[in-house]
């Protein structure tokens, strides 16, 4: 299945050969391909862990991920004539998975994800992809609506920089709104905006919480613009979702995390949730965890009422079978 | 207009006359009505500040405002039964409005909202409130989807609490997902509950970022029971939204906020957000605050991706005349 926005024809292909695969932002790397402005490109990107983990991997093989080769990125691009303070608008047309990804987190002390405190061991799960949908456990499905984790062009900074954190360049923003159809724009730092994309996520909730969406290899295809006239400081994109699991208001349940600090009380309402979805759903609190990672937004319902700020977790009804 | 769910009929009244106002949480406070569960209440409540704003109040009256009797808050109301541990759930079954509401927000050195180091001088908007819809500036129309600002039961420690800040009892949440339809369940702190509301807002975009939602003197009418097989420690709910205006996928405009510091991130994201109304939407820096405040939703976008987090603010595009 291909989640498509307009027709469009490919004009340059790249493929997810270590020739075309680098690991960490450096301005210095030289591009694997040159397009001009309008032009469409095709790439295959790995998954996040390289290859790592695959169909037949268990919870008890994490441990033994390496993280050197996190996150392999496809590219970089250089857009002809694209200069700093240019604005590089990327149309994401298409994006096509390889029926199978996974949700992982890591061992606790490792200190990834939002609760390592409460997670000591790690956790897996390997999603079977059909067309549109991801197979969990308990008969729950979840829709598909792939994105790329990590999109961003060069940093001006020369050197290496990890891939892990988003920048104002982009990166690993694990915006779930950067859907087949939608536009971002990117500020360009060096000449040639120098694009690389990977990390693609089959679905992800608000948040990612566990450290990891529905991760999957996966081919993003893509339309490359100059905007000149735009002055923007990070990233700005036009999107039409889905906002929604069913792209219409559906029923959702809510838990609240009320705190004076607003990281404490997204926790507060995530560790809320893996409660609920414990006690109520009848999932472990290793499958909740994961659970939220793919599925359950994180939104701000204030950071006004000082001293203390409310964050909520929303999970749709409707994964659940009838 | 009423917003409302299922069909009801009302056993109690309770008018916003002084009798039956309160304007600090407090657990000594005698209860104005006492009801049983199953019982449904119409409650009349109060704008956030008590009157002090009407129809013809301009911006340069804003520093006249009096903060004493924020919030005026309807009730308590004693839920005859209801125990510490025990949870009470308020269904919410209907909004009406009386027709008018208000955005403010204060002089920057009060240092209230998100943004008070970039707006000194207090701001002001006047919203004729029609059916369904709000009117602001350049033909700009919004959806109304009532809720209380602040709902909530008395808190377990003795004495006056402000109610600026929401609490673990609830209160000042701004859970713009509490519509009619809604059901919310508060861990009860003190015998029969006492539960008040109040701070209605006729419509707020997730972070009510300049301090105040569409502030609007309105109508509540709410069905309570106990649940003795709950146990939370924080609000709950459940809703159906809406979570877009128009209740389906639709254009959104986004700017992201990427930082190492969750709150900053999102001051990032609403500060391009302002921006962008500005230069793109023709609107003054004060009505694109206004505006954002009213209908920009904030949104968690990951807090994993170590050390920086990102934080979007989505902008509906169906609110601005074609």
């Amino acid at each position: 299945m291909t989640h498509h926005g307009h027709r469009y024809t490919v004009d340059h292909r790249l493929s997810d050969a270590d020739e075309n695969i680098h690991s960490v932002w450096d301005n210095s790397l030289d591009p694997v391909l040159t397009v001009e402005p309008g032009d469409v490109v095709r790439f295959e990107c790995r998954d996040a862990v390289d290859g790592q983990i695959d169909v037949q991997t268990t919870a008890a093989d994490v441990p033994n991920v390496s993280f050197d080769p996190v996150h392999p990125l496809t590219g970089p691009v250089a857009v002809e004539g694209a200069q700093p303070g240019d604005v590089l608008a990327v149309e994401l047309l298409a994006f096509q998975h390889k029926g199978w990804g996974y949700n992982v987190f890591f061992p606790g002390e490792m200190d990834l994800g939002l609760l390592p405190e409460e997670f000591s061991d790690p956790g897996l799960h390997i999603w079977d992809l059909e067309g549109d949908v991801g197979h969990f456990v308990n008969d729950i499905d979840i829709p598909l609506d792939p994105f790329p984790g990590v999109i961003g062009v060069a940093p001006e900074e020369a050197g290496e920089h990890d891939t892990l954190p988003p920048r104002s360049v982009g990166g690993n923003m694990d915006v779930k709104h950067l859907t087949a159809g939608s536009t971002l724009y990117l500020p360009v730092a060096v000449d040639d905006a120098l694009f690389s994309v990977g990390d693609c996520h089959a679905a992800q909730g608000d948040g990612e919480v566990c450290v990891t969406g529905v991760e999957a290899p996966m081919f993003v295809t893509a339309r490359f613009d100059i905007r000149s006239d735009m002055d923007i400081s990070q990233p700005q994109f036009e999107t039409t979702g889905p906002y929604t699991p069913t792209g219409i208001d559906e029923p959702m349940y809510g838990t609240t995390g009320i705190d004076e600090d607003l990281m404490t009380a997204t926790k507060k309402a995530v560790r809320q949730m893996i409660e609920h979805l414990h006690d109520e759903r009848g999932l472990s609190r290793a499958k909740a965890y994961i659970l939220c990672s793919a599925i359950v937004d994180l939104k701000i319902n204030e950071v006004v009422d000082q001293p203390n700020w409310t964050v909520s977790a929303y999970l749709p009804e409707s994964i659940f079978p009838n």
